[in-house]
């Protein structure tokens, strides 16, 4: 598989680069900065707002939307929903990336209704992913102590029942279709020390999702696909930094996401 | 006009270094770091605060005020207006970012009507200047697909109809009063792959008007060298940054705005 | 005492590093990116959400509480009491940084009346702590034109009075729980062109504080230490940042907040 699957992670990156997708991000106000830069750097461009009255309109001039719960104002509280809503009706591809859930009373539940809307894709932490599918409530912040692998087996759960790939990051992050698994071991553990880092990889997911849904998708892409690229770009831009304290690395993140082709990343990743 | 233009540039700079004036910038979320980082380093002050209960009180203690749409929280959308009223009231001047107006549905009515409450300049790409003059509804997201000449005339008329300074942002900045134009061509295109340039912008305009409009202004400042001082400052400064990639341009533009000086500025802004 | 202090502050910065505390920072949109990054190279774990529905339930999950009135959304001002009230009730520590007070309407009498729910420290620049023990309204944005040392009488009797750490920053920062009194004259003005830094302060004081509170506290650990500790950090961390321009600054500060260890920063730390 994996021969294939660097094949499309070049595709995919590629049409990325060309097709400077508009990405509708709605994201926690502390990563909004590196979320946005991020996804320009990456030659996508950022769309962000949030509220009722307008993100429902908007989305629907986005090539995707990310739906990152993040510190979940009262404003993105109301404007989820709708604009979610709203993207599935004009085929706008969406992201579902369950911030923190867990304990938390209003996003948790959220989550899981979101869920039934038919995301693309999830991404999230280990202990994230196990809230959504088991409905426990071990979520404590936005760290998790839960390994990618003790969640694999959930993630393919929750990747069937909901038809969408499911992303777990950590260490080495884990990938699935419900059928497929892809792991990618390339990183830095600097990326932990950066805030924001996650929640750009949902706008990175979301970047691929779109280039790969455009009006010239690359041949035989996939979800999969997309979202093992999106993973691939981030971590091997993460490499690309290399070994810098956390001030650096975060910039020396952003100059590689603009500065590794597509071919490159394909080469590079460690797939497993 | 150059040579005189030129002067009114250096003496408006100087008068920015020497006054520090407090800035009170509404801008989204995601540009808000950026925003202030940027006054700070170009010697002003800035301030942030946008809620009705609270802004149009603070606003009083300003030296200028800057209005940008950003993502338009809640927020900002009850608490513009009567900031906006409260600083005419006190002749506070002030500047108008129409950002990503076109067809989302409450910024776009809100920025006309604002148009009317006098502010000193209005800052946008082209695509938002046509938007605000001719009722276009053709903005998707904050980027621009038409170019600044094709928005001079628009800009010509907008400026004499409101009697503001327009400002029209792009490859080559045109800024005209309705009368006079002038035309800035410096500038890195790596400008546009950093989130929260155009807002900078803004806050810079915003940080120049103060600068002419306090007790001691300089002799025959006028608001168009305001603005043409604003954007010969942000240019100039992404010229020293150089050639990076965009995490380092970012740094390094930020260390420009604090280390370049007036008659420096002056002196390197290609005005046409 | 200085010995003492020096001991002290390496005890809680090891203490720090070896508990990673979970940090819940309710503090502006503006300042949000510093504080959480410098948070997470300081070694600690920073949690953001401020909404009256998720901020005190999630409070529960942390080892102390930032609490800053920052630019004070609609959503900041609903939460932040019951969050600080959830907070006591589960003797979560909590430091307030009554950001601008003064002339501004809801946040001047909600400083006052948080001040009455017992925060461990409180941190702000002379004239806000003026501002919070004589009501006075002579606050003008967030900087401040009064020293320290004007100060200093006002922080003593705040100290006293209120049972907390009060820490008014400045060129040198002085730091009293209303009998010691502890100056601190590290640091580089480079910190007054950086937005954020003073947000930064009061969140790595909740950390500090988050770690002689733990299950196993340093030895003869204090408030007043933690709160010096904190100081010693974030001033030691910018002289090892050295002589930079504003955004090269940022960077380095970031940079020396996760390179700088805990015997370090007790030796080369200016106490007074």
């Amino acid at each position: 598989m994996t021969d294939g699957m660097r094949a499309e992670v070049a595709a995919t990156l590629t049409a990325l680069r060309e097709s400077a997708p508009l990405v509708h991000a709605i994201t926690g106000s502390v990563s909004q900065g590196l979320v946005a830069d991020g996804l320009l750097a990456a030659g996508a461009r950022p769309m962000m707002t949030d509220t009722r009255r307008e993100a429902p309109r908007l989305v629907t001039t986005a090539d995707a939307l990310l739906v990152n719960l993040g510190s979940l104002s009262s404003d993105a509280t109301s404007g989820i929903r709708p604009t979610v809503e709203k993207a599935r009706a004009h085929r706008v591809p969406w992201v579902l990336d369950p911030t923190a859930i867990g304990i938390a009373p209003v996003r948790t539940p959220m989550a899981r209704a979101l869920l039934r809307l038919g995301p693309t894709a999830v991404r999230g932490n280990a202990s994230e992913v196990l809230t959504l599918i088991e409905g426990g409530a071990s979520g404590r912040g936005t760290d998790s102590t839960v390994t990618p692998e003790a969640a694999a087996v959930a993630a393919r759960r929750l990747a069937s029942q909901s038809g969408c790939v499911v992303a777990v990051s950590g260490p080495v992050d884990l990938i699935t279709d419900g059928d497929g698994v892809v792991r990618v071991a390339s990183g830095r553990s600097m990326l932990t020390k950066v805030s924001g880092t996650g929640c750009l990889l949902g706008g990175l997911t979301a970047a691929c999702v779109a280039a790969i849904s455009g009006p010239k998708p690359p041949p035989r892409a996939t979800p999969l696909g997309a979202v093992v690229a999106a993973t691939a770009l981030l971590t091997v831009a993460a490499e690309r930094a290399g070994d810098l304290p956390p001030g650096s690395f975060r910039i020396g993140l952003l100059d590689a996401l603009h500065a590794v082709d597509s071919d490159e990343i394909a080469e590079a990743v460690d797939l497993r």
